[in-house]
């Protein structure tokens, strides 16, 4: 025997799982004393038996929704179908997790003939014949399924509001309803209720109601409640009306009610837009007491519920009725001022505040947005992944040097590809944004676009880029270089044309917040960064060291590409000495720039990385400048990318690999390391370098390179006769390297764990093709999450964890990190926090997101 | 205190890793009462203290050597040094595992110009002197290092056997001492005895000997023995002699006396080849009374090591004196007999017989061999991986389609590529041997051609293939299409020209060994095949059912790629679907053949598992003739090529991703299954069909699959109104499948390691790219062995056995089995009875290995 059906007396705020918010809420504010219109709500697993029961509701709910009627009628003195005396109700949904708009509502229920002409003896024959009219519109829409405008056009000839027109039009209505569905309009009241509650719980699986659910993440398993309640009437007279208002401003946080309502009119007209609401300020001159009434329960309600309130009221004939409240959404910007706000107002405390902001959504502050007017206008051409937050607008540009060229006049470029490669690092600089037809949320362009802090749209498999032809299909849209698109990173939203974005603006309360994160955070949070500029933001942001600098990007440098490539080329370890010695002062300037910038922070360098033919040229003119160069035939040098060609690059000659074939490269960075930080050191600065020997899988491999680099770098510390806390370390990235980090422990003095790697080796997915797949990996829920997006704590999370236990049992001392993308992600963070790592890494752009993360994983573990 | 030396009368035959083979087998002969010139063993713990201590002796080692020396002169009544009864001794290397002719040998040590004219008043004068000549020499190149060479010079210049030209040429060989070293031959017989055991362990790391350990991959570790031993003389008059004998033929294991002697020689008489020795039969005649001893000396030795022995023997004046016996080495067939033939004459159990058998060794057997003079006589031009066993000869061949031209000519091919592809499988079904310039060892041509029983050559760097010039470069040569090259999939050489290969011949005691692995194996051994002419020669061979069909190979055949194509080209599931109906009577007539052949053993059928660009076509005529047929551009199935293409195939859009993506190619595919299991069974055959589903990472993955999957299986049994025992499970290759086989284990009915890929995405090596560092990390010892080659246990195997457990908690009865190329490899074959699995599937060509392998695995485990 369960319980499908709770008086609103029954129910409190806590019980939103079964009651759904809206009936919670209603219970909640209900027990302390404001004035809400009686009622009773059918909970979430009346839908699911309603579901189990081949959508009919069981014997047991029919009986206890007839208890709860004969109470209901009770407490009003109202009788449902009572023609001198007739109880209406609304019904309408409730969901767990607020869905605005996406379920039905019916609204005066219980009238029919004969109640109608009841009603309008007990008030007025216009107020009662205009309810009937509405509510038969309503239920034929809502259960009957009759398509709402069949119902306009009938009322479109009844226009004056005179009883003989309303009556006339309901007489129109049941034809309607007679010729559409072969029956007689119900007149029986509670089969109209039955009709009306199994029609919401109906629409939990609509159309627009299933597709919220998605895009919001939210269980299809929760079902709706359905709450049954007393009508107040809005429409009653002039100082009737409904408003919804909000107990603070939702875009600025702002202290002041902020919302909108409409005298005598019921919701719908509010939501019609026929009429245009009046600001709630309005209110304290029309219905000065009812003002001060509401002003007071605004209050009352803040307090009680300790947030921002979105409350819903309708007001019959001077007396105030509250029809729902729950917390307002708004704003990332409000969220923080609200939250900071209330700590300072004493309602709540910082950690409540912490907890909170949701960190995703700082995203927004920390980039430009394009605003809701403007994006309103705009037409999107397609939608690909949201892979790096911001709005962007500008040309089409199909290369690099395009992008360039643009940049050179202060024109703004977006970088359109098919998929990006680190030769196209210039144009992703000089790019207002970017957009690729393939590729992951860790693909290259995604990776590198969140360093950056730039606008990124990856993925899309509508792009389709025809440079041959100067052109790109987009969606439909077939657009020619130079043309103008704009690009949505928070949504993946592609828009033709050019669209203003708005600028970045911190503020106090933002500061605070930060501060108190740190206050409370264990985690430490570095960023990954590899130039100056990049590092400094992050310092600014309040990264504590560098967790990840890629020194392949360094490589990429137009004036260093040469000897890179000379370096690749020669099959003569001489000759690839030189180029080394080449590039040897540039990636100590390198280092020099960021030991500046980090100061006494560590600075966790990563050695070379990716596969050599990353390096060589494709074109023909590059192809022929670097034969010259190298003194070699176009074959010579044609055969050699040949021979660098990989079959699996991921999986193939990279990182430490590298450095087992041609040790040399890996010592011309540490030595370039340690001059930088020797150099350095000499302005005072307390250098921390950490080397970081990427893609190990064995001890072995480690073992030998450390054992070589270490005497390089003892070497230049003699030679410059100073003394550099260092410590080498590498990534684990590589399966192995987790299964066996008892032996890596033995030596390595810190653990990274690179888990784009780890996620695209474990699972087998590879970040550049899944992209062909995932999509629909996630609309048939065959997983929760973008595994490179969140980290996949089963999996991927089980080898962290083994890591981390194993290397601990060998090093207890084992300083352990993380530097992939995840590093930046709430969950993972989270995640990073319930395993005990040390820190976490993440994009300059993310620091302030990952403080929040790390203080709220904090207070979620202790909770 | 450690002790570093013992008398012969100290050791034992269990003593090898101390005293080394020689040496514990010298004390061990010695202690069953055979005749051995008396003698001591400095220790391979003398070694390891020698090079501790700057490759010096310790005084500890000194005084050890000087009390063995002490008893050895009472024991012989001869003194070291003594001019009128010296003593001499030999100085032999002995390692613990037999490395024969690497290190070096001292004889007639003690000699000098007073013990030299001391032995000649004891002896004659002309042995005496021939003796300090021969000893000069083999010092003066073993120890002192100079060149052999230049005292065979002086030699031919006094070639008359008079004690004159003996003493002018100890003369002129002491001058040439004086000139190359700037000193005396040392005339002080305790300095020769010290300097000789030096050079010996010196000699533990000279250039051959640290070569030969690499190739049989001994530990550098293990260090060499010293046996001084007082000497015998063979060659002290024409009743004196010296030889080497088997006590069976080494080649066939024929139960015969086989060797050979010179009378009147020393040992490196008969090693100089300048006289031709006699067959060991031949003694019988010659010095009958000492055949009769040797003859039971033989049977005696045989008894007591209970293995054939490799015997050498000295005769000094009509005695017999024993120096060395040894297990013999012998060829795969050789073994088998002779291991056979020791259960039949009760001298060994079966367990002991099968423990004898090297089971890769078994490979000569099963393949065709080039003889070792053939060999000899080979110029070898490059070196490459030994992927698949064999031998081979053909005309080069760039194409599968010149392949099968000269196939229909009856002339032999080889074909040739930079790598093969599932394109090439008509050609590698025509070639004799296939040669690849790329790829380790679980490449595509690798694999394939194992699985064929093909000789295979992979991975040679040196192979530059020019097809384009009708030319391919290997090593230094440039060799033209058409060309004759040999290859032995033995050992990886290529040699240049024609070489004939011997045929393939069982026989009766391999028969029986196999039986008795049968009898002791606790594995299954099932095979991987796809064909019927493979499954038909792995049935002959014992598979007990088919642990994997690869059911892409069958989308290959020329007749059916152009449906592929089809299938892969439309974007349509209407003309997918046609695609598919016009496959399925083809893949359904594989499965009844393979059905047939394989009756009621089980058959594993693994769905669809390659990314589908493998089977869209490369050159522009295939292309243009596809564009016909489907009705497309050139241009459009192009572009869907290119669109096909992935930067991480691997990793990428295949196996059950591709089922998730197109549903309805798995099921036609279980169709085709289902129908032909039916269609079998009506002939009385009790068909068992597994159904695999590759890639598996996730849970969701196979329930989703298999729900569908179980739907077609059970309408096609429906519709035949028939029963079938199937199961249904999935491959664990993916690490992710592994770490969460508890959940995965409540959908599969059984799991199949997959470790090629498991290898792959643990260690993060594509087998395609490896090759480019897999040799540099195995020369520089990073790993112990291949790890594509035998499993890697502390990575994979550690994942394995994770799973192993995970999925036995969910399902107790889960049967688990691999079918990786593992599966055939001895060591890993080992691992999997360790950690409890169910049954190994391999080539059909390494099933009679398996059986071996897998007996002694649980003989190895009870022990």
């Amino acid at each position: 025997m369960g319980k499908f059906v709770y008086a609103f007396e029954e129910g409190t705020k806590e019980m939103k799982s079964i009651l759904g918010g809206k009936g919670a809420n209603l219970a909640e504010m209900m027990k302390i004393g404001l004035p809400v219109p009686p009622g009773f709500t059918l909970t979430t697993e009346g839908c699911k038996a309603y579901y189990d029961n081949e959508k009919k509701m069981t014997e047991e709910m029919l009986v206890q929704l007839e208890e709860n009627l004969q109470a209901l009628q009770m407490k009003t003195n109202k009788v449902l179908g009572d023609k001198h005396n007739p109880l209406l109700v609304s019904v309408r949904s409730g969901a767990v997790i607020s869905m605005p708009g996406m379920m039905d509502t019916v609204l005066n229920l219980g009238l029919n003939d004969e109640t109608a002409e009841g009603l309008s003896q007990l008030t007025n024959e216009l107020f009662a014949y205009e309810s009937y009219k509405r509510f038969i519109q309503m239920f034929s829409d809502v259960v009957l399924g009759i398509e709402k405008y069949k119902f306009d056009q009938i009322s479109a000839r009844y226009r004056e509001k005179t009883v003989d027109h309303f009556k006339a039009a309901i007489d129109a209505f049941k034809d309607l309803v007679r010729k559409e569905k072969h029956m007689e309009f119900p007149q029986d009241v509670h089969v109209q209720l039955q009709m009306a509650i199994e029609a919401v719980y109906d629409s939990w699986h609509n159309h627009r109601a299933i597709i919220y659910r998605k895009i919001n993440e939210i269980s299809d398993d929760l079902g709706t409640a359905v709450n049954v309640q007393s009508m107040v009437f809005g429409n009653f007279s002039e100082k009737s009306g409904t408003g919804v208002a909000f107990t603070r401003n939702p875009s600025t946080g702002e202290k002041k009610l902020y919302g909108e309502y409409l005298l005598n009119a019921q919701g719908e007209d509010v939501v019609a837009g026929i009429r245009t609401p009046e600001s709630i300020d309005m209110l304290s001159q029309q219905l000065p007491e009812v003002y001060e009434e509401f002003y007071k329960v605004c209050e009352l309600l803040e307090q009680h519920y300790q947030d921002m309130q979105d409350i819903e009221f309708t007001i019959e004939e001077g007396q105030l009725y509250l029809l729902q409240t729950r917390n307002g959404k708004r704003t990332a910007k409000a969220a923080i001022q609200v939250a900071v706000d209330l700590v300072h107002e004493n309602v709540i405390d910082k950690e409540t505040a912490l907890m909170r902001i949701d960190p995703e959504q700082m995203d927004q502050l920390l980039h430009p947005t394009f605003s809701a007017e403007a994006l309103s206008k705009g037409n999107i051409l397609s939608k690909g992944l949201p892979a790096s937050p911001g709005a962007a607008s500008g040309k089409i540009c199909f290369d690099a040097e395009k992008v360039v060229a643009l940049a050179k006049n202060n024109e703004p470029a977006i970088l359109v590809r098919t998929e990006t490669s680190p030769e196209d690092i210039e144009g992703m600089i000089h790019a207002q944004g970017i957009l690729t037809a393939r590729g992951g949320m860790t693909s290259h362009a995604a990776v590198v676009a969140r360093g950056m802090g730039k606008c990124c749209i990856a993925g899309c498999p509508e792009v389709q880029v025809e440079s041959y032809l100067n052109q790109v299909i987009i969606g439909k849209a077939i657009l020619k270089e130079g043309d103008f698109i704009s690009l949505d990173g928070n949504t993946g939203d592609i828009y033709e044309g050019h669209i203003h974005a708005g600028d970045v603006q911190l503020f106090d309360a933002f500061e605070e917040l930060m501060t108190w994160a740190n206050e409370i955070k264990e985690l430490g949070i570095r960023t990954n960064a590899d130039n100056e500029r990049d590092a400094k933001v992050a310092v600014s942001f309040g990264a504590e060291g560098i967790g990840l600098c890629r020194t392949e990007h360094m490589f990429f440098d137009k004036n260093r590409i040469l000897n890179v490539r000379r370096l690749i080329l020669s099959d003569q370890l001489k000759e690839r000495q030189a180029a080394l010695n080449d590039l040897l002062p540039e990636q100590k300037s390198d280092f020099i720039s960021l030991f500046k910038v980090l100061e006494s922070r560590p600075v966790t360098i990563r050695l070379l990385d990716p596969p050599l033919h990353e390096f060589l040229p494709h074109d023909i003119e590059e192809i022929k400048g670097l034969a010259e160069i190298t003194h070699k035939t176009i074959e010579q040098v044609n055969q050699a990318i040949e021979n660098a060609k990989e079959v699996n690059p991921m999986l193939g000659h990279r990182g430490c690999r590298l450095a087992i074939t041609y040790p040399e490269i890996y010592e011309m960075q540490v030595k370039a390391i340690f001059e930088a930080a020797c150099e350095v050191k000499r302005f005072g600065i307390d250098v921390h370098p950490e080397v970081m020997i990427p893609l190990v899988g064995f001890k072995s491999e480690l073992k030998v390179l450390k054992d070589n680099l270490t005497q390089v770098a003892e070497e230049v510390l003699n030679r410059y006769q100073m003394d550099i806390h260092y410590k080498f370390g590498t990534m684990i990235e590589v399966p192995r390297a987790a299964l066996t980090a008892d032996e890596i422990a033995e030596e390595a003095e810190f653990f990274s764990f690179g888990t784009n790697d780890l996620t695209q080796m474990t699972l087998g997915f590879s970040r550049d093709d899944s992209g062909k797949f995932i999509q629909v990996y996630k609309d048939k829920k065959l997983f929760e999450k973008d595994p490179f997006a969140s980290i996949d704590q089963n999996g991927v999370g089980k080898l962290m964890e083994m890591a981390k236990t194993l290397g601990r049992k060998t090093r207890p001392d084992l300083k352990i990190g993380i530097c992939g993308e995840h590093g930046g992600e709430p969950k993972s963070i989270a995640f990073c926090q319930s395993i005990g790592l040390d820190y976490v890494s993440c994009s300059p752009y993310r620091v302030p997101i990952a403080r929040i993360a790390a203080a709220q994983a904090v207070i979620l573990q202790k909770s």
